[in-house]
């Protein structure tokens, strides 16, 4: 038995975006910027693959940006905001304390340059407050940046209300939607998006490439100077092959995604109800506004790593976490803003689904899951003074 | 017939590099950060690739960062060296003019930002003087940044006698090194370089992927923030199949170089002994001192674009200069640099050689670029005046 259960992290590339990147290896492998046919078929490519990435999001081919991934869109999104506000004398920025580290770096690297950011409660449920949001925003207030789903709890913010209440106030609002983009539908207009970080590897296409959404009128700071690629935003030989890649990994998400997002929404909730029955254990983050794939728990008394080498054995991939912090040992920031305490925090499994999962595997993950975690409370000394009443259980 | 003869712009993957990419999308898919085994698979192809690349330059494994390209890697490397000199109290830098543009707008950046840059003089020859990099070195000097050979006229530096210059009087020495590495030996020790650019789709390996040398103490500084990847100094899920695609070009290259160089450079001697049989034709850059795969030619009385559009319909790709600029009428900054006026520099042919050329294609470009250019010739109004004695020949 093989289970990978770890989507967030990464995905399997599908056929399609093999297919399409094999097609630009092995014959299309001319440089987009060259004059001659084999150029200009591979300059082609890469435009209709920004057409088809534009169509799935709403959004103009324009308005797309090639990006190295999500990583690197998060961090021209904010520094160009950043810019922005900057020349307009504006240098407060709202976020939450739960974003990935590429968008919580780079405030940070703004707070040493002198800007001011302000990190939203997000609550048990890991859920931004629309209503606190708008009463956090200043006159000085340059950008606003919300993760739209959590990579690690799964839980999807009120985007849209978030972002209707950025534009009222005008204010940029840049969502990093790396774990959203090809799982829940996503209409960068009427969610009121100026900027949206994407990366292909999560929605089964290939690493090293993602997309930056910036809305027409965004004026786009450079990250990487050198040539006038991709209109002087990003300069470097454009990586064809793996933007014909995402497009057709993305094309294809987008129309499976009504009858998938179901049946694995279906899967996903059975997990939990079946991992809920083990005893002093948690769902993180809401129940309902969640990726159809994301299953988070914590098991109190047990660590996480311990959790997934067995679960490993097992045939089971899974993490206890962003796959970004792994060599950490840290307990995740995500977990603590959503209020678990540290001892907690260690114990936490992440199940994140794939399109390919089925009820045996639902099962067979249950099954072990619930075996592993018996087993390691079986000799553990914190779950033994749990039992004994020495300190008091908090799940 | 079709040969491309632009590798210069970007080359056609080997079929090792492939392969290699092939097993990380079908089957090594797992994310390198990931606990689980197919999480470290991943991370020890990652590994074994950073070994073998650092083993072709003489480097150690932990002095290779992995970057989205050459362009990555050069703004990576100057502004880690101008945050070291700007804490040293260091804001002078020396590069030349004739720098691809990763290199010269980022420099342009710095200047923005308060520092002062020199560009040393590349001659007619296309070569860099030791003596006058020396003499411009100054106390407040942090960087030397030269190109290891030049993208367009391929002329190679006196890099080990700069490096040396640097090393002595205790300045950060990098070079551009996109163009040279796979195709000439370099040894990052014997050479005294700093840090060192490159990028895979120069060498048969994919595109948007490249790495950066930096020696053993020389601090990074991020370009994109985010996870602790690459040992904290370029965030971002690793790009595990196109590192591996990159190690198989890169070592197959190596291998291949004593000889491939040989046979390279005795087809692109008798090409440039031919193209000189063209009347008012002059190679750009010195002849012995160049890579082994280019040609470089100004001929006078026509327009570079027209010349490249009919070789492309004779099956024949190549460029007026670099492919980053290819959308921009101003004649190339490197021709300029080495001191071809306007008009002569508009009219400029840059044929690459590919390691799989053979005599009967060197007889085949050498045909048609002197039927296109007599072609061209037949009605150009700027030939007519030359010809008539109203404007004077320069070539």
């Amino acid at each position: 038995m093989f289970i990978y259960a770890d989507n967030a992290a990464t995905t399997k590339m599908s056929r399609a975006a093999i297919e399409a990147m094999l097609t630009c290896m092995e014959e299309q492998y001319g440089n987009p910027s060259s004059l001659y046919m084999l150029g200009q078929r591979a300059k082609e490519i890469i435009e209709q693959a920004r057409e088809e990435i534009a169509a799935v999001i709403g959004a103009q081919p324009g308005e797309i940006l090639f990006t190295s991934g999500g990583s690197e869109a998060d961090n021209q999104a904010i520094r160009s905001a950043a810019r922005i506000g900057e020349k307009a004398g504006k240098k407060h920025i709202i976020s939450t304390a739960f974003e990935h580290h590429a968008v919580l770096h780079t405030l940070k690297k703004l707070e040493e340059e002198g800007f001011e950011v302000t990190l939203l409660d997000v609550h048990e449920d890991g859920l931004v407050r629309p209503q606190e949001l708008e009463a956090a925003i200043r006159d000085d207030t340059c950008l606003v940046t919300v993760m739209f789903a959590n990579n690690e709890i799964g839980t999807i913010q009120p985007i849209r209300e978030i972002g209707g209440i950025c534009r009222k106030r005008g204010v940029l609002f840049h969502t990093d939607a790396v774990q959203a983009v090809g799982h829940v539908p996503i209409d960068v207009v009427k969610d009121n998006i100026d900027m949206l970080s994407a990366s292909a590897h999560k929605f089964h296409g290939p690493k090293g490439i993602g997309f930056l959404y910036a809305r027409k009128g965004v004026r786009l700071t450079n990250l990487i100077e050198g040539g006038a690629q991709e209109r002087g935003f990003r300069a470097g030989t454009e990586n064809v092959a793996a933007i014909a890649g995402m497009a057709a990994a993305l094309k294809e998400a987008a129309a499976d995604m009504p009858a998938e997002a179901e049946r694995m929404r279906g899967l996903r909730d059975r997990l939990i109800a079946e991992l809920k029955e083990i005893p002093h254990s948690a769902l993180n983050g809401d129940a309902v506004s969640r990726l159809p794939g994301n299953v988070n728990f914590c098991f109190e008394g047990i660590e996480g790593e311990s959790l997934l080498l067995l679960l490993d054995d097992r045939g089971i991939c899974a993490s206890s976490g962003s796959a970004c912090t792994s060599g950490s040992l840290d307990p995740s920031h995500v977990l603590l803003a959503i209020g678990r305490v540290h001892d907690v925090a260690h114990g936490s499994l992440r199940l994140s689904l794939g399109e390919d999962l089925t009820e045996e595997d639902v099962d067979y993950m249950v099954r072990n899951v619930k075996e592993v975690v018996e087993y390691l409370r079986s000799f553990s000394p914190v779950w033994r003074d749990l039992m004994s009443g020495k300190t008091p259980f908090i799940l």
